[in-house]
């Protein structure tokens, strides 16, 4: 099956390596000319990616076609804030030449686009209408997808039973295994609030608080983030998951994670303005918190981990007072 | 409120430092003499809890009597292999002198008890007949809950709403957060079939699979705990919450649990044999996995973990063919 994966980020290009790896035809598509280059010289992504030789049936060039046009599954890979205007060009360049084939556009990014609130399947779906589209989520940090390690992911899609069929079987191999889904809002919903959930465990970790306290900060976590997600269209099945259980327990226990890193910082006393600002840290969690914070507000969701993390990032709440007061709310039932 | 809680092992003293804490009047119940001796002169319990004092107004006597018969909640802390003789040490106890104060008989016990395959609130039902009963489970490891660590835990019970209300209230504090539950079995399950899973995660260890793996042999373990203990009569918000997510996750990551040592240990290459009958662990999930194992297949249960733990815990399969086949079973949709 032919692949065409674009840009060439880190999972991006781990992406590229697993499906190389299984014998179908891949194109990687860097932005720059120069990274290309590089690329093809060194067969690494040294920038983003670097220690994974890419495969030497992979092809690496930074023009769209002929890979996108010839293309079964395109692959986006651009992070929100890029994501509309990689469509445009997509779309520009479909219209230009295009062999029919294409059956599925993917994209592997998550979180929401800043102002239109959209997912990017939405976006995709806005931009590049009349396709099939699909996103592809779960516990995966793309180094050990790169390297091989067992991992598991799901690909939701709007596609029918047979065609998602033969995409999740083209896409599975022994080191990663891919399940089927076609809950395309829960999914995006759960990988872009475990980022929310990822800043409170990191603050868990900064307050030097134990094994106890994150287990139960993960299931209660787990319980709003489910409580959010079905007011919002997702099923039920999708948050306990890989896309919602298990990318939060991998977001918020591995070390690779810049949302709880974020988290375990402010609460070690370093200023989000230093983070944000200063240091240009990328934080998905810390946008997405006011977006959710005040759609909760709106449909009256009873959010309180969300609260208090939007106490904490925009109120000026001290992160050890906001997990006190979680700690010391209204004793009740536990419930789904 | 008046607790007594017997007998004094690792979890039940810190239960008993916990509602000491609190200021509830509690009394707690050790074995021997000449442990209750040891106890009351060091204040702390060096046999199985060192490093957390006691509390000044904690009462420590090995005798059931007076407070056994003064007690508004017992709790009974003994493993499942003695569980049945003390609960009818507490019968003949209680035939003796009762105030009649008793309201509820909890345990912290997590198992099944050996030849009856009944869980501990079951056989307090049948020694104890005409008492409510009570589970306290969830994901606590004793050391950080004798050190006062934020923490949350379920009480589940056959008490009604006001009742139940009024134990969990006297339960909680700032640093252990009690919530309520009506379903008994479902925490039950919960609290034992998370050994055997634990055991799976620690042959991940064992075998140097990373962050994606453990994730989604995580997530695929609470949706194979949530199929069996539904078919078995628990509740999914059960198997979602704290006794069933939250125990789930600390005991397959937590370095303190048996279980996840043992499947590192054999992943690593110790022999079974070496490891239960030379070096005599302790491993609940050993013997549990094989009364699951049964009851899956008589029901017609799909629990593809528990079998390939089944396939290496008894019949020589190893840790490393057993996680592969479970990476390259037939692919599917994601469901409940």
């Amino acid at each position: 099956m032919n692949f065409c994966i674009l840009p060439a980020g880190a999972w991006g290009t781990a992406v590229a390596i697993h499906l190389d790896a299984l014998g179908e035809n891949v194109t990687l598509v860097p932005r720059e000319e120069s990274q290309a280059e590089r690329m093809r010289e060194t067969r690494e992504n040294e920038e983003f990616l670097a220690g994974y030789p890419l495969g030497e049936t992979m092809t690496v060039t930074h023009e769209y076609q002929p890979a996108l046009g010839e293309a079964d599954v395109c692959i986006i890979a651009a992070p929100t804030k890029f994501l509309r205007n990689v469509c445009r060009e997509i779309r520009e360049s479909l219209a230009q030449n295009s062999s029919g084939k294409l059956k599925l556009i993917l994209t592997l990014t998550k979180g929401v686009e800043e102002g239109t609130q959209q997912f990017p399947y939405e976006v995709i779906q806005e931009e590049l209408p009349g396709y099939a589209v699909g996103t592809l989520s779960g516990p995966t940090f793309a180094s050990q997808v790169a390297g091989h390690q067992p991992s598991a992911i799901v690909l939701a899609s709007t596609l029918e039973g047979g065609e998602a069929e033969e995409i999740q079987k083209a896409m599975s191999g022994p080191a990663l295994r891919v399940y089927r889904s076609s809950d395309l809002k829960g999914v995006s919903l759960g990988g872009s609030l475990k980022n929310v959930y990822a800043i409170a465990s990191g603050c868990c970790d900064g307050l030097g608080l134990t094994d106890n306290a994150k287990a139960a900060l993960l299931t209660r976590s787990l319980a709003e983030m489910h409580r959010i997600g079905t007011a919002l269209g997702g099923e039920t099945a999708t948050f306990y998951g890989l896309s919602g259980m298990g990318d939060l327990v991998l977001t918020c226990n591995g070390q690779e994670s810049r949302n709880r890193t974020f988290g375990e910082l402010i609460a070690t006393g370093v200023t989000i303005d230093e983070l944000i600002n200063e240091r240009k840290m990328t934080v998905e969690g810390y946008k997405t918190c006011l977006g959710y914070h005040k759609l909760c507000q709106e449909k009256g969701i009873d959010a309180p981990i969300i609260e208090q993390i939007y106490e904490t990032l925009y109120n000026g709440v001290s992160p050890k007072d906001g997990i006190e007061r979680l700690m010391t709310r209204d004793l009740k039932a536990e419930s789904l």
